[in-house]
């Protein structure tokens, strides 16, 4: 997420309590997660084994729990409690602003695209012309919606990322990540009936030109799917994973966070995809290995018995 | 989907700028895929292999790529496109209307049905006596729902059916078939909440009288479900997919598309049925086999390493 | 659900059409299933396998189908149909109550709360303080929320109990068992959007305090979860299945009804849970195992191949 005018550090490291370290003159220019950060933008990190990765990545200002050597020109903000601080700044720059209507005045809706009764238009939303959006879908403030979008009933489009730190030492345990990411769905998409797609936490979930979805999908935060997708229903994505184009996953597909499926890669109804796997190919099984030996796998299994029966002179279980 | 009154075929042809050959003073009486077809339909065919089969079907009239030989009395209907053709006859039958209310005044609704608010009611939906349909369901155009049917809250029914035709040549490669048929949910059935039922392509999608489903259930296009089935949460229905009477799913059962579930059967959770399946038998596995032999496969399973050690003196993994 | 007064036993019995047993002069003070009972309550059963049980219950009214032996102090009321006059105590007791506008004039929000447009919210609602409810949820009437609790859009609360009994020599085969039971949500827990959790039959559905649930998850009826717990996308749990604190299970786990999992348990991705399991531990497959060995299995299937060549000198399949 971008600011809409810069903001000078200093500014950050007083509302937020920090120590300010290294670069006092500099502006923030946006707030991101690792590994969407742009210079100018402020990031964070709590672990000491992420510090390297943060300190070198683009991100100017870095928010750490720890004052250690940095990159000359960056920032440092040194709190006890950086996801605090992070999370402090989401809620200052992108805070919630309760809708009084179904349809925010602020929405923009293009020529030709139909709004059917019961569908909630947050702030900021855009939608292209030509669309149909049918009755009872939600869609949260700041997204964005393509051209000629297809839009099924009971849909919601933009909920908050599923993305918590735990405490253990607390009574409540699970301390929320504010998201300020957005939902972005580009031309000629469709999507099913009852199916949710999350925003980003600070970078957005996008769906590419043409990819259609079937009904009570969940897309998580931050997942980029490809263009000209097809998604069965019932299919889980994961947050963060990396969808390339022409991927074909059928019905009840599980999908784990922070993964790339490559391009044109086809997997089987109620496989589960744990790690990248390669495009071009047919998957099957959960955890999913390519489909044909997979299903040899099941082949063997049988012939386990015989196999004892064999070595041992009986089959009994 | 039957016409409200017959069609010339001329005019059919001209409509979709087709080649008429063979007989070219029939009427056309409706519009039906190909497993679906009577006399009087217009059907389609794109692939040589379905060519006899659509040919020798009770199709009246067949829109087809080729010019081939057939059937006494039968008109074809020749285009490059007969895919393209076809949606543009149902367009033109089955024109999306929009609604201004969230209760069209064309919906007719029995005596003693509790609407509770929310819910959306689309054009021509007709629903029966002492129903109950929960707050924020929304009910697409043509519906059909018959006599004490509970309908629980955020449920969908009548979404498009998902069936595109892929153009691999195409920057838009899914060309969406557009959907004419209906749902169609007979007496005493009840539906739990955030349930998705969706039309027919051109049939209807049938839920069979006295038949419960659960939540987050998905019924894809033109399913037919027979009487008294009873579908645990979150199972998933494939397209076309014919399920008997008192058939049991528990809990995430997937079913693929195309396939038969015979009467009484039992298919226990998180089961994959890819094919037709007996009735009076449970059944377990992703994919499914016969319950019992299926269970001594885990048992025996978890006998290789003994027999590994058996035979190699070790059960070094 | 206790009464919110007491009532006569014999009122009960002519209510219902039962021949009255044992004690006459005592009061209800409420209905509850089995294993929720206290007493006062009335009950039922119509299993001779139960009848010890029920018996020997809190009870202190048990509707039966056979006059039986009965400790000192109980109510038996005697009838052919035992589930029908419990359901037609249900109804008089918990009689459903059409809404005409979108929130209840009986509904209690708390300060600070936020409710977002589409939101319906029945009679006897209670929602603390500061929670944020987003569009087009449904909150079933005597819904009970605590403080800080967020509700995202398209949640369904306290749709009907999934629980029938069966009857297969009739055309319906399908009693419905209505419920009097609520759902309950302690302070702190978030909810994704579309998801749905069940009232209960007779008992609370509970969601603990702090507990977060991704989308698309099915709670069933009567489910008791702890609190800290973390759910991802698309779980399902089964009726009365108890789940204590800080459980974590990962997307599409389906758990099955009427089963304990322990404190701190982890279950995979995609896992099945068909009967209780220890906590402290993690689990995978379906069903489930102990990860690790679990992990083991799929490796040692890996190797039939290369066992079965070293039996028989070949690995064809």
């Amino acid at each position: 997420m971008k600011f809409e005018k810069p903001v000078p550090v200093q500014w950050v490291a007083d509302f937020t309590g920090a120590k300010l370290v290294g670069n006092s003159t500099q502006d923030a220019t946006g707030i991101n997660e690792i590994h969407k950060v742009t210079a100018g933008d402020i990031s964070f990190v709590d672990f000491e084994k992420y510090y390297d990765k943060c300190l070198h990545s683009a991100a100017t200002i870095i928010i750490i729990n720890k004052e250690v050597a940095y990159p000359e020109g960056k920032t440092l903000l040194v709190t006890d409690e950086p996801f605090t601080a992070y999370v402090k700044l989401v809620k200052h720059f992108r805070p919630f602003e309760p809708s009084a209507k179904m349809i925010s005045d602020t929405a923009i809706i293009g020529e030709g695209t139909i709004v059917q009764p019961g569908t909630f238009i947050g702030n900021n939303v855009r939608i292209g012309s030509n669309c149909l959006i049918h009755p009872n879908v939600t869609i949260y403030d700041h997204t964005i919606i393509g051209d000629n979008v297809i839009i099924h009933a009971g849909t919601i489009l933009g909920a908050d990322a599923f993305y918590f730190k735990r405490r253990k030492d607390r009574a409540v345990q699970y301390d929320k990540m504010e998201s300020c990411g957005r939902v972005v769905i580009h031309d000629d998409v469709e999507i099913g009936a009852g199916t949710t797609i999350d925003k980003g936490v600070s970078g957005d979930t996008i769906i590419g030109a043409g990819t259609k979805l079937d009904n009570h999908i969940h897309i998580g935060h931050g997942a980029v799917i490809g263009k000209n997708c097809l998604f069965a229903a019932q299919v889980g994505i994961g947050g963060k994973a990396i969808i390339e184009d022409e991927v074909i996953l059928w019905g009840q597909v599980g999908v784990s966070k922070d993964l790339n499926i490559g391009k044109g890669a086809i997997v089987m109804a109620q496989s589960g995809v744990p790690a990248s796997i390669d495009g071009g190919k047919a998957y099957f099984g959960s955890p999913v290995g390519e489909a044909k030996p997979k299903m040899k796998e099941l082949a063997w299994i049988k012939r386990i018995p015989e196999l004892w029966e064999k070595v041992y002179g009986n089959k009994n279980l």
